[in-house]
């Protein structure tokens, strides 16, 4: 009985590994990759080679760095005493493109979330407290999603960094900006008639 | 305003390429690789480069080959004269998966698709008439799917195929083995009924 060769097993495999996609997705995605032109697949292979090899992760704020730096604390227009802590890169990116922060940031690489295995030991939650403890900051944003997994992690790096003297803070809740009221769900509604700000 | 450095832009670019993977999801799929141990991402890029490298379209039945050759073509067990026409690698190994199949086969590498812009031009269609012409075949199985797809392509095949003294034959359509009759769509029923047979 015929089976795939080796190398198409060991890349079917591998792209199984990534979150999201699964047994068919990857004999698909394989399937897909091996019959294009040799250059437009090996494109892939070359972009993720060339990322690990050019990309890392930095040390201080957890966003991605290259072999000059981190952009993000090396900028030295960003205010240092201004935190944004954020679960991923993609949140530091939604908070740039608001264009309404000017200081910096650290990466969390997720959120405490016990039903999947989290616990703050996987997150960058030992550097943070380096870095408030450090003296140069005042205020932390906590620009975390507000869900089960957000609050939790809300709460209990609020607890850890507690009578540091930091101002710790959060995004407003409320209802977003050309919603309809009618259609907002009750929680929301309600936190936004709590947080109501005087005109 | 921070922004992803290049070879991660780059990365997202290619994954974003991949069919059925969007913006958001090869933004979340180049996150994940870069968040992995590097050997664990390298996997990937490795496997395929490794696949890339070592396996190529069997230029005589469109198969997966190796430097070796081609697992299915070079079978001297393989009857000779029965020939099975499918649309990809993954329908091959369903037919072998049946083991009620010994002969050899002809991978199209798609079905003709006017609305996705496929034409038999963009099909190993040649290649097949070719094979056909050359003699040694008596039959050629049509394992294509009862799809709008499916069934244009084995139309024209056999339009195509016609007068060379060939058998043509297509897998029986009814009902699927352990389904319920009750749930059944009105034209595969209304097909199993045609088809019936003595018991």
């Amino acid at each position: 009985m015929a089976s795939f060769p080796r190398p198409v097993t060991r890349l079917i495999d591998a792209l199984e590994r990534l979150p999201g996609i699964g047994p068919k997705s990857a004999q698909r995605l394989a399937l897909w990759l091996l019959r294009q032109p040799p250059e437009r697949s090996a494109e892939l292979a070359e972009a993720l080679s060339g990322a690990l090899e050019d990309v890392h992760l930095c040390p201080v704020c957890g966003y991605f760095a290259e072999a000059g730096g981190c952009a993000v604390c090396d900028d030295p227009r960003r205010q240092a005493g201004l935190l944004c802590v954020v679960a991923d890169a993609r949140d530091l990116l939604a908070v740039e493109e608001t264009g309404g922060f000017g200081g910096r940031y650290h990466v969390l690489g997720g959120l405490i979330a016990p039903a999947d295995g989290v616990g703050p030991d996987d997150l960058q939650v030992a550097g943070l407290v380096a870095r408030a403890e450090a003296g140069e900051i005042s205020e932390i944003i906590f620009a975390l999603s507000p869900t089960p997994e957000g609050d939790m992690t809300v709460n209990y790096l609020a607890r850890l960094l507690a009578g540091k003297g930091l101002k710790l803070t959060r995004p407003a809740l409320g209802l977003p900006v050309g919603g309809d009221l009618n259609y907002a769900d009750r929680v929301t509604l309600e936190r936004a008639l709590a947080g109501r700000r005087e005109l």
